[in-house]
């Protein structure tokens, strides 16, 4: 049976009347505002090719481990939808994924990714039909023929998004040739870089010797002395600032940070890349390194983003025929009074200073991140992430933050994403999210009506550009004579 | 005074009119459905020999921990309520204790408890006036009446209650005659077992040393060898499986799970069972004994359920005056994302393997317990149990868990409860809480109506068939014959 | 633009009209009942001198953590709020520190600040317009006049806010003689003290020489011997219930009991005072002085409060320029479960012990404290503290404790403050939200209006007293005999 795909103008607003009148006129105010997209994880070859996408299972599907992690947990195996192993994409027919997922749709109800596709069908492919197995073919080749239009290559869409600004997510050791060749086309879309060493900085990281190679490679540095791998830091630092980078990205284990002496650090340094190194010296390098990389954010102001609690690769035997990133990613519970007082110690009070801080277990929210960004100057808090990136979650999200640190220690969405289509789906949802939530407090007299207009304004477009700098002259210097 | 007592058609919906009209729809439909009780702690004595039950203290006060414990925690003896110690039931007069709980009532104002007894009153006894001082008699001489008639023998209550499978839990060193009993009475009630083997796998249970002597005398394997002791463990699920079991359980104090080779194995074995073992070692036992008998689940198809997470018995005196399981076991932080790995390390894509995880540590639902399964297909969630299982508790779990574990990696209601009037109360409840959680997702617009519907029943009916295999033929020959 | 305050009669309520009209008619029963404050930071030299505070700066914001832990998160350096130094108040101009408050009074939006202040500049100095830049120096001027006048003299505004207790705390080093001077004066204001022996409890204490040292001259005991220490807390606790005291209080870094013998107690109060302990001795020391104070309890009838959970003085710099208490105190994971259980074999079954349990651990309230206070006789649960002092907060506290805790383990409120003008304003919003609690499960039909009636009744007036054992004739033979 066919069901009809409407897109309700109230979703997610509350359903009590007062309420919802409320809501929907803050969000009225803020529904088209420009996309800003400060943390992500889209491809800039995209971008800089401008090459068509092949089909609606190799750009929906595929890549969004939200998607077959569900179907996996329900037995279905990986092959079957499409997702590359260790030796590459499997042999399956695209369409063939397309209807394992569509007559499997059901077990997304109530999650994100349920509403990212659904608005990613309504609102992009314009379609009024629901995805089922009887309508499977016909999306799949709905999609497909709408890809092969000049209206769906990736610059045409960034710019239908409305989205002002797109950062990407490269490695220390990866090149920046796709950022080159944006800038090099003469296209105004503004997608940025963001600086993310974890492979060079993490010494468990898989890729470390390799990334280490590449590291020395393209920074002419002595990576494997303490100097010159801190130099090459600073070297790539600049290079990513010249493709647009305001901010880094720390993916590590847990928030520890260390403040060892520098002859300390040194000698660590020197088992770490010896390979005499113990998982205690990993931890406490990667530590370590947090304290030395704040530094460098000291000199030339770049952004820290933490996003520590990750148990990555979990499945240990997907791992070993898959690899990395697929949906096997547990998150764990985390410590930040204790990890970050060390690099608190050190630069807690420094101005020039910013780090924004992530979490995957909500239980810190009100009882630690809340107290610590209503507190230290250099820190802010990262919206809901990843496994809270949701409705729930970005409610609780505010519930458990905004009475200790307030609304302006917070940064604004990060849609945080590969799956392009569904970036104005993840900011739209961020909105309704957050008017409903002030719309609540106005309805109980928390707020004035006005007062809450001011916030869903600062929520969805003012406090993310103050955050990320993107306004800061010393980052955008055209700007600042403008 | 005398207060009146009648249940409302609404209770437990959302206040607001619209998400009413919605949840009182989707609950009528489910309403009248058949009670499945998967997993519980009646005593299957009762369904053997039909018994009548003799008076409301005896059989609605004395074994509910959840009732005693509240009395005791505002200073009342457990001897005033008839509760037994060490040396039997105390000399109580039965209309005296229930004198006490009626003067008291008023401290379960907003518990489940509250909830659950008045439906008792209302639905099973038909009472119209609210327990108090001023009816205490009246409701102890009604009750008493009643239990004196046939319509309130258990059997009666059975089936008058819709209860289409009662599952209560033995342990693998008790026989299984009562059971036996109910097959040979020609009563048509479906009671089975569940395989729980704490006292013999518990190092620090305090049965153990007996449980195991009786362990070796029901299965006549050396249960002292560690090749042994494994086969007896078979001996016996075969026994239970042949007692309609689908399932086994795991009372632990933690959710570790070990892989240790075989050789290790059988070496801390040994320590164990000659009395050198460590807590450590006991620790070590209990893990590696989970994944023994997940070995054993992938084998012979049963369920497992793994109840992780309560420190038992942590009022020392009142262990020492009235033993345990005497509303005295507090639950403890709870970690499973490192816990579980090793077993999910050899068993994690096992397909056979079916395991429902619970939980007492609240804070693990969003962080821990939805991701891992939401990825793995071997996991699925149990319902909020025992502390959590209230409206808010029930609220909470479909809260944190579904916008990534989704639905269908749910099982379905719980009663676990030794208080048999009181079942059809507490699903009554989950019904209730589920149809209002679905009714917001709707009128939120984020399920259509009649996703909803199909979602309640679900919830109701077809998750807990599925999960605890009770259309599994290789259970049920019978039913795949039919 | 200056905007209008206007306090909404209806702030706080649920927006939906159904439970809103409940929580209405529950409130109006309870807005003016007296104010209780049995636990806080007032100054006893207010009350005993009844001199006029100074100006707006001095009296709301130099003192207020909650406040300027705000403004410093946002880059705003304490001297310029007029926050003393370790050097004392800096040469700010109050009035230029009101104006910084005031240009930056967005940052409070959604804040319990917020509302506490909007409600003291309303109710207590009959403003109608709010504060911001625009009014900053019409209300530093407003708030400096009324200072002046004998209405807002501390006397009289304990008897204008309907006070009918506030207990003050004071250290086991500290003299009493404020509080001598209250009774000596006549008024009739009854403000006690409670004792806080943390000082000289706490071996990493600051301040633990000194207090030792001023311990042993206020009770001519030697503190430096187990036995006269123990003798030197037996004879101030006296002099603390002459002072009206019926409680102590405990601000431990964890909630950790010990129970050595008297002999290792003795060993390890010889390497506390002889300068030789290591933390971990200091740990087991505080540890075990809270069941040797248990045991005191036991003796004397005086309620103990434990505050565990606080990482003190989290940033080392700000500590350094500006000492203790400063806004840098961010809460910790804390277990109670494990800490308690050695106190709890000793004493949980006494009759004779109350202590009241508090946390900054919300994972805590369902998990253990609940279950904990829902079982022993001597358990009851505290508010809401600190950081959770906050409409959220508050819900959250009752959503998570009364399923298994029942309200009646509960001990109404505590405001917890320094801040006298906030003390009407603090005690209001916990009436608002417990009525709007209460109106919740009346509209879920989970209780009858004049059962929420009773309860809104005993949570805002009726458990304090109890808790506090403010009508116990052992601490007050007067109004026994009355």
């Amino acid at each position: 049976m066919k069901r009809p795909l409407q897109l309700n103008d109230d979703r997610l607003f509350p359903a009590d009347a007062r309420m919802r009148d409320i809501a929907r006129a803050l969000y009225r105010e803020v529904a088209s505002l420009p996309i800003i997209s400060p943390h992500g994880h889209t491809d800039p070859a995209w971008f800089a090719s401008d090459a068509p996408w092949s089909n609606a299972t190799e750009l929906l599907l595929a890549p969004d481990h939200y998607l077959y992690r569900m179907l996996y947990s329900q037995g279905i195996a990986l092959d079957a939808l499409g997702v590359p192993d260790r030796n590459g994409a499997p042999a399956t027919d695209p369409r063939d994924a397309w209807r394992v997922l569509a007559s499997h749709f059901h077990l997304f109800r109530g999650t994100p990714s349920r509403m990212w596709l659904d608005h990613v069908f309504a609102e992009v492919f314009g379609f009024d039909t629901a995805l089922s197995a009887e309508t499977a073919d016909q999306h799949f080749d709905a999609i497909g023929a709408a890809l092969a239009t000049p209206a769906f290559r990736p610059r045409a869409l960034f710019e239908r998004f409305g989205i002002e600004l797109l950062a990407t997510t490269e490695g220390a050791h990866e090149d920046l040739d796709h950022h080159g060749a944006i800038r090099a086309s003469g296209w105004k879309g503004r997608v940025v870089t963001t600086y993310r060493p974890d492979a060079v900085v993490d010494p468990e990281h898989h890729d470390f010797a390799t990334a280490m190679a590449r590291f020395a490679e393209l920074t002419g540095e002595d990576v494997y002395d303490w100097k010159g791998y801190l130099a090459a830091h600073r070297k790539r630092r600049a290079d990513f600032r010249a493709a647009g980078a305001t901010a880094t990205d720390h993916g590590h284990p847990t928030a520890a940070t260390a403040n060892l002496s520098s002859d300390e650090a040194e000698r660590l340094f020197r088992h770490i890349v010896t390979g005499n190194s113990t998982p205690a010296d990993a931890e406490l390098f990667r530590a370590q390194m947090l304290t030395e990389l704040a530094a460098m954010s000291v000199e030339d102001g770049m952004v820290m983003q933490i996003h520590p609690g990750s148990c990555r690769n979990h499945n240990h035997r997907l791992f070993e025929s898959h690899g990395r990133d697929k949906g096997a990613d547990i998150p764990m519970r985390t410590d930040y009074v204790h990890a970050l007082k060390p690099l608190l110690d050190r630069f807690g009070t420094e101005t020039r200073l910013s780090i924004i801080l992530f979490t995957l277990d909500e239980s810190t929210y009100a009882r630690e991140l809340a107290p610590l960004a209503g507190h230290y100057p250099c820190l802010k808090l990262g919206p809901a992430w990843w496994f809270h990136d949701s409705p729930e979650g970005m409610r609780r999200f505010r519930e458990m933050t905004t009475e200790t640190a307030g609304f302006y220690n917070t940064v604004g969405f990060n849609d945080d994403t590969r799956a392009f289509l569904s970036i104005p789906a993840r900011h739209d949802v961020a909105r309704r999210v957050d008017c409903a939530f002030l719309a609540r407090l106005v309805a109980e007299h928390r707020l004035a009506d006005w007062e809450a207009a001011e916030l869903a304004h600062e929520l969805t477009y003012g406090l993310v550009r103050k955050a990320y700098k993107l306004d800061d002259p010393a980052f955008f210097p055209a700007a600042a004579a403008a």
